[in-house]
């Protein structure tokens, strides 16, 4: 058989199996049923159900999406799930009857959640995508998705659907946790890094996965900051801004990509073939497969209201440039009935299922089918794993304010009371997209700081205070207690993106000792949980200014997924962290900055606003934006690129040579980075360009470089950048892109508005 | 000589004379110099000023900006300024000056500001347009047009730069006062009435002025609602919303039109060539001129840095379309300079100089330049037009709660506390673009509530209670005395756009007797008084609710120029009146709603959030744009369409005939309206139409029908509407208006949520 034999080309493989195969069986491949339910859990043994049996003998199934996935949708919970090393098992034994049951063989393409961690139990959880472009450590992102990558492979679970690459523009949208910011230059370099880090060097081998690049595109500017609503965008700014992550992560070899939900100017994208085929395959040469978001077919007949019903759905989807729908089977139904009804041409689907066929070739999914049972045990949530969480949960927090340099704080005497609804509720800290961890797995802040006092338990004090939501005060006067027995007061506060993992059993009166369950209640952010507003949730605020009242140093540390606006804590707080949602190893990665084991570096991705009313303020906006609103200005709160460190440096020498450059030509930067305070630290050193005349208006300030250098009291050094074609380019007015002859100013600093400048001048031809 | 004989035709005579023109004298034609700055006045005599002689001597001037504008910007006074007599004398000697001291004697093209009538001193002030919007009365809208036409050109106006067409898609804008409301039907209807009634039959009456669209286009979508900020806008949205209204003007004879400051897409409109060529000129037709708003062509070099600097900036512009600077004049010396380097052909110069002259003969200029100072006197600020400012403004505001049927108040018995920063100071309900008036020509709500008491003086008692703006209390106790003493409380509060017309001299404290001055200090509205919260400035929510502790019945009227979010207010205020700014008669048409002599029939144009974290709310967004937020729902608190009345009405009988009709057919919709109350009423008779499916995304429901009908207790009428091509076609796939065959609902009622609905389909050709 041409197709099982792995010496021959993928093509010719693909373009066997597709000619031996019958209609139903074709549409089988474009299909993708919920995973958990394949099976039933037998005390750690599975079950396969019948109706995945039957569907594997009647034509097949060409992906299972979250076969691993535990949450409350999927209704698998810590006791009900499977450990790593079952998981492997369970996938194997899927996979295996697939192949020996099915007519032709084809193993099944498991499909897994991973945006920071597969979300599967035992997992590593990493921290939250937002957190992850807080550390502006392109080869630490890297690294984390090898370490995603090798997870989960090592349960058979073969395609991702990660990373986001949505830009986010308005931190009302509860998906804000799940983009890396609001910046697409920096989106950019973290796709590329994600490709490369989750696809690895090929794609079978056996710690590699697809990179499913999402949402595709314009998803996180979205109307009103409501999930999915329209978006309203020219072509120049799509090109531009949004386009650019999904371009450079395909130019980089992503191999599958799911187009958004949203419409843009009235076209959905599911539907759009202007997107998915002039853009995508042509223009860009994307060869991959592209796959629905969940749900995204189904819309088009019942939200966007553009298609008759389903299967007028399915049949544009198809002929648009869809390939498979993600976790759901009406589009294979549809399609089928759409053939047998003429409605649609065999050859359309055809081309579909040589895309999906490619990639299990690709995959090697035909020639080694099988995961390695005693590896999963071995590499999920391994010591090097769980030291990379710890590792990059404190680079991405971000120190927003240390007035009198309150932090680090000393270890050496007094008392900490750890207090707020975040300081000891495990799953508040892990973000969306998680599935529940034992607790034992899960560091709070209150545990981290706890490991920095073990020989001494007395000097850490706790309490809850409240919920995050709901309005109750009556662990106020318990978290009262507690604080005014303290010297010092480090309160965490926040969001939660945590569904429900089982109702809460937290005691605000007594604060119970260790609590990590948590109630759907508590829930303030996440996918589909838009807000209106951006303060503290429920009596939050309340209880930090009842205890500012006692006067003790006051520590504010955020663990939410989108921008805090609230300006009284801004104005009274000693120190603010934000420290997004950390992951599992976040309390010991906040302790560790707390007592200053580890110096933040940690930069904003997103511009903090003072006021939900002030939005958008996302800082590469135009020109023309305008100043000033009648209450305040608008400028955020906290810059683009801010972070404080507790050390300082300075910069100096800021050089750019040749300072003419002809139109494709490269001209290097340079500037001298010092540390100049007393502590070893990581310094983000920050690239603008500005184009100050062009054709079409541009932003004041791009990002167009950044180098994250770590500095010894005193050390200097240099750092260099590449100006080219690159970071000149913008689209013109023929919607291509043009390197403008004229002035350009090179920005360079520590964050977007505390830069040295130079010029440099392109020539004209 | 041919150009001065009227019995040539106008482009023999606009051809004869630009070829006797001097490249200085064609280019004084693209100039528009500051009217105010031509003359002093001595005693109501005018002295023309040197600049003014040499400039008509070097070249001339082709438009004077404001000659009668008084207002902070000009320094002219209510003291310093014209009567409209002497305004006309002035504006004659300007024209008489100009033409008998220049070569060719061409006539100057006098231009006002005209929003809401005419900006000069003694003008009629009518209300904003937001009112005008609200009143859904078109013919009325047409007869105030054509009064402020009498009025402007009575003393030389001949262009005016109105109406404003924008279609406000977010209220933290200063300017949604400005513009009707929200939707580009309703605005279409309104803006086709205006240049009816501007323009009137023929553009050389001496009641007919040029109306000039603006702000073309997309200036109601500014980011963030920021004033002239970057529009971020998809090319079918724009041509089938914002577009709209201009294209029906256009159609409907329009002469001039402003594009707007903004830029959409990155394409500054002044300079895009595809607007203001491809789409204005080719496709629609337009023949007439177009003027840049007050230093656009400087914002190209200095904001949105598309110019090298101004000359290239006016060679851009007048490349791209643009005819004439409004209000400057370094437009001419760079094109001067320009042709003069060889950087602009003359023919370029000579496209836009035959525009203006073209203009100008059709306004009958050159054979008859000069008002009539005793018509000036005699129409300007006439019995007639006060009478119509009156039923206008009456029409215009929206009753938006009447708990309890509170309202109308009986005039029988019992004493009314008017209480308020809005109560009494005349100048806080003329809106912006207004001059000042005196004050005895203002009807405040008090001076209004007076008038019908005026046999009682001491049936009403009057406090400021506060300022718009500032916090200070000190008036809360008198206003508390006053509140305590009477029997019912109307609370007059909301914003200003006054600019300051003097410092203020109300006294808090003792509620002084008549109080028209106002600060500066208290301007929350307005042109560049962009706002990031909807909710009342100042001190007036907590005067309100200590005044509502009193138990009194407590109307509040608010006098405001966008949207107020004040959810206490919603719930607690027995009755709300939204008056916007109701113009010089404002106070007399409120009291005749409070007191029952007016039964309320305004309607909402625009919806009124309950949270600036809402925005935006705007009633017809696509079906995809969400639903809630986690705080709230994403619906408006009062929707669009909405308005009370003293009487109910009752909907019956929705027929469609025929229900099937081709692509190119027509349906007649009718509907049975019945007053079921005891009070003769209108009622405004909204229909919309809804796309079930289409190949674009369609919102929910659009407005595309309104009649207002006044029905006695218990009659009845039939109301129809006809749906055709108009009604159901929309931008497509390729750009183009496409009416699709399929289902569409036609819902008619008494605002978007409340209405009856019926099926039309549109067969297959």
């Amino acid at each position: 058989m041409i197709y099982k034999d792995r010496n021959n080309s993928t093509s010719e493989r693909v373009e066997h199996l597709l000619s031996l195969m019958t209609l139903e069986e074709k549409i089988g491949q474009l299909i993708q049923p919920f995973g958990w339910q394949t099976y039933e859990n037998k005390d750690g043994k599975i079950e396969l159900t019948k109706e995945f049996k039957e569907q594997v003998k009647n034509g097949g199934i060409g992906s299972l999406y979250g076969v691993l996935r535990a949450d409350p949708w999927t209704g698998v919970t810590i006791e009900t799930g499977l450990s790593p090393e079952e998981g492997a098992e369970a996938v194997n034994e899927i996979q295996r009857y697939a192949i020996e049951h099915s007519r032709l063989g084809i193993p099944i393409l498991i499909g897994e959640e991973c945006s920071h961690g597969h979300m599967a139990i035992g997992a590593t959880v990493f921290p939250v995508p937002l957190s992850l472009g807080s550390t502006w450590n392109v080869d630490l992102y890297r690294e984390m998705c090898r370490a995603v990558a090798r997870e989960t492979r090592s349960q058979g679970g073969a395609a991702t659907y990660s990373p986001v690459l949505d830009v986010v523009r308005d931190p009302r949208w509860g998906r804000t946790e799940e983009c890396f910011g609001e910046d697409a230059y920096l989106i950019s370099e973290l796709a590329v890094a994600s490709v490369e880090g989750l696809q690895g060097e090929s794609l079978d081998q056996e710690d590699s996965v697809v990179a499913t690049l999402k949402h595709f595109v314009g998803y996180g500017s979205s109307e009103g900051g409501r999930n999915a609503g329209p978006v309203h965008m020219g072509k120049r700014e799509l090109l531009e801004v949004d386009m650019l992550p999904f371009k450079k992560a395909v130019e980089a070899g992503a191999v599958s990509i799911m187009p958004a939900y949203n419409e843009i100017d009235g076209m959905p994208c599911t539907t759009n073939r202007e997107l998915l085929q002039d853009i995508l395959r042509t223009e860009w040469g994307f060869d991959g497969m592209v796959i629905t978001d969940c749900g995204a077919i189904d819309m088009l007949a019942t939200g966007h209201d553009t298609a008759e019903g389903g299967m007028d759905a399915a049949v544009q989807a198809i002929s648009a440039g869809i390939d498979m729908e993600m976790s759901g089977e009406m589009f294979g139904k549809y399609l089928l009935e759409a053939v047998r009804q003429e409605k649609l041409d065999t050859s359309i689907v055809d081309t579909a299922v040589r895309r999906v066929l490619n990639l299990k070739f690709k995959l090697g999914l035909f020639d080694s089918p099988y995961a390695d049972p005693k590896n999963a045990a071995k590499v999920i949530g391994s010591e090097e794993h769980t030291a990379l969480a710890r590792k990059i949960a404190g680079e991405g927090v971000v120190l927003l304010k240390n007035e009198g340099k309150i932090l680090p704080l000393s270890k050496a005497s007094g008392k900490i009371a750890v207090i707020g609804p975040n300081a000891d509720v495990g799953y508040n800290q892990l973000g969306d997209y998680t599935s529940p961890q034992p607790s034992s797995k899960v560091t709070t802040v209150l545990g981290g700081i706890r490991s920095k006092f073990a020989e001494e338990p007395g000097r850490v004090l706790y309490a809850p205070g409240c919920r995050i939501k709901d309005d109750s005060k009556e662990g106020f006067d318990y978290a009262l207690t507690c604080a005014k027995d303290a010297d010092t007061v480090v309160m965490v506060v926040g969001g939660s993106s945590a569904r429900d993992f089982g109702e809460g059993s937290i005691d605000l009166k007594t604060g119970a000792s260790k609590v990590t369950d948590h109630s759907w209640s508590d829930m303030d952010c996440g996918e589909g949980i838009d807000r209106m507003s951006l303060k503290l949730s429920g009596a939050q605020l309340e209880l930090i200014q009842e205890i500012y009242k006692l006067g003790k140093p006051l520590v504010v540390v955020y663990i939410n997924g989108r921008p805090i606006a609230e300006p009284w804590i801004e104005d009274h707080a000693h120190a603010i962290l934000e420290a997004w949602y950390p992951g599992q190893e976040g309390g010991h990665a906040i302790a560790d900055i707390l007592f200053g084991d580890v110096n933040p570096s940690g930069k904003l991705t997103i511009s903090i606003p003072k006021h939900v009313g002030q939005l958008p303020v996302y800082y590469n906006g135009k020109r023309s934006r305008g100043k000033r609103y009648l209450e305040d200005d608008s400028q955020p709160r906290y810059p683009f690129g801010y972070g404080l460190s507790y050390t300082e440096f300075s910069y100096s020498n800021l050089t750019v040579q040749p300072e003419v450059i002809p139109a494709d030509g490269v001209a290097t930067v340079t500037v001298e980075v010092t540390n100049t305070g007393d502590m070893e630290g990581a310094e983000v050193v920050q690239m603008y360009i500005s184009d100050t005349v062009s054709v079409i208006t541009r932003p004041a300030k791009e990002l167009k470089g950044f180098r994250k250098v770590t500095l010894a009291p005193g050390e200097s050094t240099t750092v260099e950048f590449t100006v080219g074609a690159e970071q000149l380019e913008y689209i013109g007015l023929d919607y291509k892109p043009v390197v403008e002859p004229g002035e350009f100013r090179v920005l360079v600093g520590k964050h977007v508005n505390d830069t040295l400048h130079a010029t440099l001048i392109v020539q004209e031809d």
